[in-house]
Parts: C-alpha cells; sequence; structure tokens
C-alpha cells in the first residue's frame, strides 16, 4: 500500500511545523503498522491467551493514557474482561503489594522514559502480573522493564504535543486485541485512505477561525468516542494554553452541564454506532441550553445550526477513535498558530516528561 | 459525642442557604456515622471477606465518582487488591458481557436513581460480581438493585451541589475499608471535631474574593488527594460556571502544565504524609512558572507568597480528604455568591440526574 504523505501547507520555518509534519505522517504510519509483520502482535496475543488473565491494569500519563483509555473499551467490549486503569502512585510512593498474578498489566508510554511507569511496571511484573509495554522505543527503560514489548512503529516524534504516536498506539493496541480474539485485522485495511481523506479536509480552518477567541472550550463524547474527547481537549490545553474540559456524555450532565451556555463551544465526538447513538440525548440538552456545537463524526447527528467536521461513513465504531482525533489536532495546531504561539515549544514542556 | 450545627452566617433566604446549611451540617453527620451501629460495617465487611474478591469495580457518576477514586486508592494501598473505575457504558450501551465471578462491584451514589447505575449493578449481579451499593437512600432503585447495600446515612440532601452527602462517602467507605482489614474505627474519631474547627476558618473567604475575577482554576493533588482535586472543582464548575480543571500532580505536568501562568490560580491540595511529600517536586515547578498558588492542607509545604488554608495537624493521610473538601466547599458557595449566582439552583440541573 503506497499512501503519500499529507502536506498540511504549513510553510518550513513556520511555527508549528514539526507538529504539522507528524500530524500529516499519519496515514503513512498507519499503514506502515498495518503492512508490518502481524506476527508481533499474534506472538503476544498467544502470550496473553495462554496466560488467560482474569484482569487488565493499564497504566499511562498523558496523551498515552487517552489510548489506554481506548484499550479499556476494546477489552471490556469486545473481550469481556474487566479493565481498570492504574494509579502508579500506589504502586510507587504508598508503595502498595497487591497481588497481581493472573493479571495483565499494560503500560502505554511515547517514549517509554517516564520513571513511575519504569517503576510501577517492574514491580506489577515483581508482584506476579504479566507485563507489556507498548512503547514507540524498544531500547527505553519501560520496554526493558516489562517482559514483553509492543512497538508501535511510529517513527521518530519530535513534536511536544503528540499525534502521530497517539494513533499509532491506539492502532497497535486494536492489532493486539484483534489478534487476541482471533481476527484478521482486515477491518482496518481501509485506515490509511481514510486517514488521508480526513486530514484533506480543510474545514477545520474556519472551526479555529470561529474558536479564535473563545476562553475555553468543552469537549464531549461516549464509549469509544470518549478518549477522543479526552486527547483533543489534551491539544488544546498544551498547543494554545485553552482550558478545554473534557467529559464523557454523561458526566457532562451530573453538575458540569452548569458551564453550559451560548458563549462556549462544545466539541461533540458522535461516531456512527452505539456511542453515537448514545450522544443523542447529551446534543438535545445542549440544543435546549443553546450551546453552540461543533460536532466531530457523523453530520447527521449535527443539530441545526452547528459546525460539522464529517468523518467517512461505514467505519467501525471501534476503529473510528483514530480519524476522529485527526481534525482535532488539526484544530490545535491551527488556533495555537492563529493565537500567536508555537505549537512545537509550548511553555512548560519538554518532550519527555518525568515523573516520580 | 455532642457536635453542634456549624453555621456559616449566611442570612435564612439567601442564595445558597441550603448549601450553606448542608455544609454545616458536616461534623454532626460525621458524629452521627461514627455514632452508629459498627455492624453494618463489620457484617457487609464479613461478607466481603467471605467471598474474597480477587478485584474490585467501582460504579459511579459525579460527586460520587470521586468517593470511588478515593476508594480506589483505599482499597489498592491498604488492602493490597486492585480496583478499577467501571465504564457502566460498556455493560449498558456496549451490552459487554465480562466474566464477573470473584470480583467485589461497588456502586456509590447519594439518591441511588441513575438509571444507568442501576442498570449497571443489574448486570454486574447477573454476571457474578458480589454487589454492594453505597447510598443514601436505602429505598433507592440501586439499593434494591445491589444485594447488599452499605448507608450513607447524610440525612436528606437537598441543595443540587452535593456535600454532606460526599464526607458521608467517604467516611461510610472508610469505615467499611477499615472494617475489612480488621481495624476498630478508633482513628477516625477526632473527625467531627477537626472539621468544626476547619468550617470555623473564615480564611476561605478572603481566599474566595481574591478569585472574584478569575476566569478559571486549576486543581491538582496526588494519592489519596486527587479525589479532593477533582471534587473541589466540580463544585466550583457546578456552582460558579467557572472551568476549573482537576488533574493528578503527575498528570499536570504531562501536557496540562503549557496553561500554568501567573493569571491564573492553582489550588494545591498537600496533606502531611506521602502523597503530600510527593507533590512537593510540582509545587516547585509551580513556583518556578510563576503561578498563583494556594495550598490547602500542610501550611509548611507552601511556597513563598502563596494562599493557605490549613487543615488540622496530625491527620492520618488516609483520613484527610474527608476534611480537605470542606473550605473548597465553602470556596464554591462564596464565590458562586459573590458572581452573582444561586449556588442551590445551578443553571441547567436537577439534584438527580438520570443518565443511561
Amino acid at each position: 500500500m503506497t499512501i503519500p504523505l499529507t502536506s498540511l501547507n504549513v510553510p518550513d520555518q513556520a511555527p508549528g511545523i514539526k507538529m504539522a509534519n507528524e500530524i500529516g505522517e499519519q496515514p503513512r504510519v498507519l499503514a506502515g503498522l498495518l503492512d508490518s509483520d502481524r506476527r508481533q502482535f499474534v506472538a503476544l496475543a498467544d502470550i496473553i491467551k495462554k496466560a488467560s488473565p482474569r484482569f487488565v491494569l493499564l497504566a499511562a500519563r498523558g496523551t498515552s493514557d487517552h489510548a489506554a483509555l481506548y484499550a479499556k473499551y476494546l477489552i471490556e467490549i469486545s473481550l469481556g474482561l474487566p479493565v481498570g486503569l492504574a494509579s502508579p502512585s500506589t504502586l510507587t510512593a504508598y508503595g502498595a503489594n497487591p497481588q497481581l498474578e493472573g493479571v495483565l498489566w499494560l503500560a502505554v508510554s511515547q517514549s517509554g522514559g517516564s520513571p513511575d511507569l519504569v517503576e510501577s511496571t517492574a514491580a506489577a511484573r515483581r508482584l506476579g502480573a504479566l507485563t507489556v509495554a507498548a512503547t514507540n522505543s524498544p531500547q527505553s527503560p519501560l520496554a526493558g522493564a516489562a517482559e514483553h514489548h509492543l512497538d508501535i512503529r511510529a517513527g521518530s516524534e519530535t513534536a511536544v504535543a503528540a499525534t502521530k504516536s497517539y494513533t499509532a498506539q491506539l492502532l497497535a493496541l486494536w492489532l493486539l486485541v484483534d489478534a487476541w480474539r482471533g481476527g484478521t485485522s482486515n477491518g482496518a485495511a481501509g485506515l490509511p485512505e481514510w486517514a488521508a481523506s480526513v486530514l484533506a479536509d480543510d474545514t477545520v480552518l474556519e472551526v479555529a477561525g470561529g474558536y479564535r477567541f473563545a476562553d475555553r472550550i468543552i469537549t464531549t463524547g461516549r464509549g469509544y468516542s470518549y478518549p477522543t474527547a479526552r486527547e483533543g481537549a489534551l491539544k488544546l490545553m498544551e498547543t494554545s494554553y485553552l482550558p478545554a474540559q473534557a467529559f464523557s456524555g454523561a458526566d457532562l450532565l451530573h453538575g458540569p452541564f452548569a458551564m453550559i451556555d451560548s458563549q462556549h463551544p462544545v466539541i461533540a465526538v458522535v461516531p456512527e454506532g452505539i456511542g453515537g447513538t448514545a450522544m443523542r440525548p447529551i446534543l438535545e440538552r445542549l440544543e435546549d441550553r443553546g450551546a453552540h456545537v461543533c460536532v466531530v463524526g457523523d453530520p447527521s447527528a449535527a443539530p441545526p445550526g452547528s459546525l460539522v467536521l464529517p468523518l467517512p461513513a461505514g467505519v467501525p465504531e471501534e476503529l473510528s477513535p483514530i480519524l476522529q482525533i485527526l481534525p482535532l489536532q488539526r484544530l490545535a495546531l491551527q488556533l495555537s498558530v492563529e493565537r500567536g504561539n508555537d505549537p512545537d515549544a509550548p511553555r512548560g514542556l519538554l518532550k519527555v516528561t518525568e515523573t516520580w
């Protein structure tokens, strides 16, 4: 499969060129993962199946935490296994010693470098868990601390805001789970072309223009699309310094809904499928409150007068998060540049965040 | 133990009087729970111990979700059991059928009325979990759906923003876990008086004055205090419509830290103990960025020039969340009133939120 690099027409030397290039590489990164030796996924899935875990713990921070949240929905829904997001500090700072025999511990990290993940993964391994690290760096400390490594093959990522490593994490985790449930991975074959078509749609530039003076943004989604809401909000925070707040559609109604008014935009991630249907009552409530809504996904779900960032029709819901994030990455990039910031050099951040 | 009602000196008929009264009732509610028949906790703990769960799933929304998060830390750290926060939609909207034999499913809800919690708890019970509902309403549908009920005994709560039901949830969950680990519950005996002394400190009114024109607030904490950061942010959102964003200290550094500047306040929850020590590097980073910080908890942790909402010295860290939230509830109440809102009638919200 030959997938060209997508160019977002950002000039060299311009602020955000690194992020723009890495956003544009995503169709090729996805194609590369799909073309890569499936044995990586099948062999690891066989090891996991043989261990027959009773329960899965996911450990991650930042963007990778949203990939982990995606894996939580995927494993719970398609494999029927209960999944928890680990609180690394219980194993590190608090020194808890849980029994982890029969538990799959899956750590997700672009760099594989954060000390708290390395330490908690080493602790989980010592406590009996089957440990797997999904990283972009087979030589990283985290890859070394885990018994097994899943290579997300995103290629070198230099922009501080993670983009291609996120979609590569999502697809690598999907390929692993698909092998685990005995799938053929064929359902994902269309992703590179779908991704290229989404990136070729410049509607997002108009949305960015409309949001330029916004002082806060709420994002929301349910099920598989909730991680997209979280990751979209994080991109906006780290590049545009906008207080972007992500809520699951259900949690939004439990309190934060009081913040909804007509002066602040809401981005609703609404795929075709169950998660999209579950968002309909929330879209109605938003419309009742006069909220300014932008729907990412299914245009037929958009309330009258709302903006739409459409995604291709017919994408299986469990794969749609790999596409949903693309226009939100571009929105963060564009807003950051328009507001006079450099998304490649967010204040106060380094590429590898070390936390303990 | 005779604990008087704490009066916050809010006049009758004034906006927020319901919330003010319920905040003031908390020392008495805590005393009532401590004085109540311990057999409720011991008997339920015996049932749980006999079932010997391999894993705990917590299910909750909104404020109760923060009580569930507190229980996650408590169970993981003091009982060494892995814990996950359930995503109810996987069992309801997506119809997943996980194997839940040997799993303790603990649903937490003030009203016990939200259909998604009732439905997911019924599903968990059908799928083999030991189900417990912690609610303020033994007659509620959720109490009926679960095999066992834990009565949080907060008394009727009528303000939309949950206050006394939150601290009652925390203490009821602590009493259950303490019985489960064979404790005597004596460590909590000082709570009513500590709570009364915290509520008697009006420093928070000055903090509210200083925040009156803030257009966003970040809250942060680690470990046991992270739920406080989450719940404090929710109170600010639902009563003052302020975009308040809560991050674990570690996650704050992974991206959201770019939002930190000297124009927007940061509330850091810093107890004595491990979670407080783990916050020190984050406080240093905040100081380096020139952030305006308010420390809730240990005055000795406060960077020069920061505000302090002090809590009593010598409180065990695992009990400190029951006190930490008190000044933040008052902050939300006061800010809401000063900004011309009625915290008893947040726009767009009802007391019982029904989500599916």
